[in-house]
């Protein structure tokens, strides 16, 4: 049978290049960074090395860059490093309704120490509006928290127009760019944000490496405490074979990104075509502009994603039905439900996202075993039975 | 030249069959733990399976283990997530004067917050006494917190008795076993520990791999927040290949264990007994007994401990002068001070930690080039040309 994995935002391959890279420091390498003897010399310049190639991939410099071990903590670095580190000047946040739950978890959090916040709506296609991040702000407003790209629709955000909004109204900007980094090019000066997350696991790295970019002079508040490692920023031994292989990844990203999108887009827009045509039903989530190359939702009316995901799990075809964080609570989405999806369609959701490697034999696949899935479902739902009953009628 | 590596407390090679172990999830098995399909379920299976290895070596259920990126990542954990999750209690905890500082910074942090703490003393060789346990504790007192063993001394702490104080007392007791488990045997029902980190760069696994085990029923605050990964208690995408890794690592030192100890244990005695005859004016730092069976730690009089470092490592020997995680500051170690060294002697602090694999012919090495170099550094030092003046009128 025919393997098609389609699960980018639950987790890439890791690059062969990468795991190359990571394999002296996964043996004979095996020297703490922060040891002064040669076996210690050698892996904190393996770090370092790593650093300048994350820096490259984001146009930041290597000091503003923290290694973290997921984008969850680098998030969670983020929201309450930076609220703590500035709530003498205020203690109001601003996150839009979409974020990942490693932003909005961390909020309601800072709430319970007298944090305040507000979350910005999104229209019907996930979209935030820089102009409701700017009414959101308050005198006391210390940071907005807006994603980049969101995993579970692909909507890319107007980063660049929200950080403005912000550097005009002397706020800071912290951006979860962990579903977008290594897909878009990101340039972090460009885009004028003070803080950016990303993940090794999202651009062919490796699990247990992700990032940080923090602006230089921006103050921040450790979450793991201990040890000098990361600048003080972020105690514990460093992940070397992890922070190598995630260098090798940024790198080859940077050099790749532009073939890769060109080899995946056109996939990605037979998806979004096709799979409305090929079943009744079937509506795309977010924005046929301005999302990522790789990313092709949906919502199929009458079924539940967890169906469609086991029932194409025996077909061959890896898909996910929103964030792999919370697949496995099987509600609904909040992404969907802020977009404004009503309960019932948000139970259908179903994300394709694309890896380096897909071909359009994948999709031929897909779409082969597609229709008889939904049918098969659709035969079993009594939505879909009233449906019927009420069309006739 | 022979290479000599005897940092094991910075971090120990991995183990050729973990990384074997890890191999498969770091190539095709690529899978998130949280998707539903087949490929996230296999990963999933992956990380239990490892949880049941980490478990057994530590007497504990798997439902007890969580895994995290660091020792330190483990240890903030249990100190901010049980001091917070209990705090309705009372909002004051009690710590050693010699625990690491990924256990004391946090206890920091949460003084800033309106907790309360006090450190109790250790004597002459870093050990611990219960009694002063019990006299710390007061009616507000919901944490304690002492290490099993200390990396930079090798002390072993009286973890069962002090774990009855608390219990008695009714109070949460945490022991910091990173330096500790994989090389003496423990068990966390014969101790009477409520939660335990270990970390997995300490026993011949992976980097970014580690554990908090938390008895069954004790509540915990996460404190990197999201998904509902390690059962709520730890957001963020589970680093597979590392847990793997973690997990054959554990598993090999439970089988291991007693063997590896019997061929270091005479090797360390060497060195203990041998160091002071072969060079004047040096002197053990901990204890004879009741000390960590890789470990041997000194003081040389007059000569600092990053110059020693860096003559040794000429030599092809690799050795610490303390925490690594703390090496880049040089300051005299808070653990050689809190046992009442005066400042001068702890600078001169070496620690010798053998891996598995460590040689007679590695120590006679050492022995051979240990005299000169400290030889050729007292002849720099202004101190030691004191002292001999002193010595002669």
């Amino acid at each position: 049978m025919r393997k098609a994995y389609f699960d980018h935002i639950a987790a890439t391959p890791l690059h062969p290049a990468a795991l190359e890279a990571m394999l002296p420091y996964l043996k004979e390498a095996y020297g703490n960074p922060q040891s002064l003897h040669s076996a210690g010399q050698q892996a904190q310049a393996a770090v370092e090395a790593a650093r300048d190639a994350v820096a490259g991939l984001i146009g930041a410099e290597a000091e503003e860059v923290y290694f973290t071990s997921s984008g969850s903590e680098a998030n969670n670095l983020a929201v309450k490093g930076l609220a703590q580190a500035y709530q003498a000047k205020g203690r109001h946040l601003v996150v839009s309704a979409v974020e990942h739950l490693s932003v909005l978890n961390p909020v309601k959090s800072l709430e319970k120490l007298g944090f305040a916040s507000t979350v910005v709506p999104v229209d019907r296609t996930g979209r935030v509006a820089p102009a409701d991040v700017g009414k959101a702000i308050r005198p006391d407003t210390v940071l907005v928290s807006v994603m980049t790209a969101n995993g579970e629709v692909g909507t890319l955000q107007p980063v660049a127009e929200i950080a403005k909004v912000c550097r005009d109204r002397d706020v800071l900007f912290h951006t979860d760019a962990v579903a977008a980094a290594g897909s878009i090019p990101l340039d972090v000066k460009a885009l004028g944000v003070d803080a950016l997350s990303l993940a090794g696991d999202q651009l062919y790295g490796p699990k247990g490496s992700a990032a940080l970019f923090l602006k230089r002079g921006t103050r921040i508040l450790p979450q793991i405490e201990g040890g000098v490692q990361e600048n003080g920023r972020r105690a514990g031994t460093e992940n070397v074979p992890a922070i190598v292989g995630l260098g090798k990844a940024a790198a080859i990203a940077g050099e790749e990104m532009e073939a890769r999108t060109a080899r995946l887009r056109p996939l990605r827009d037979r998806l979004l075509e096709g799979l409305p045509r090929l079943v009744d039903h079937v509506v795309v989530t977010g924005r046929p502009d301005e999302r990522l190359p790789h990313h092709a939702s949906f919502c199929v009316e009458f079924v539940e994603g967890e169906g469609m995901l086991l029932s194409l799990d025996l077909q061959g075809i890896s898909v996910s039905s929103g964030s792999a964080c919370t697949s496995k609570t099987l509600k609904a989405s909040h992404v969907l439900l802020a977009m404004g999806l009503d309960h019932a369609l948000a139970q259908g959701s179903l994300v394709f996202s694309l890896i380096d490697g897909t071909a359009a034999e994948d999709i031929d696949h897909l779409f082969q075993a597609f229709p008889p899935v939904i049918d098969r479902l659709r035969k079993m739902s009594p939505l879909y039975t009233q449906f019927l009953k009420e069309r006739r009628s």
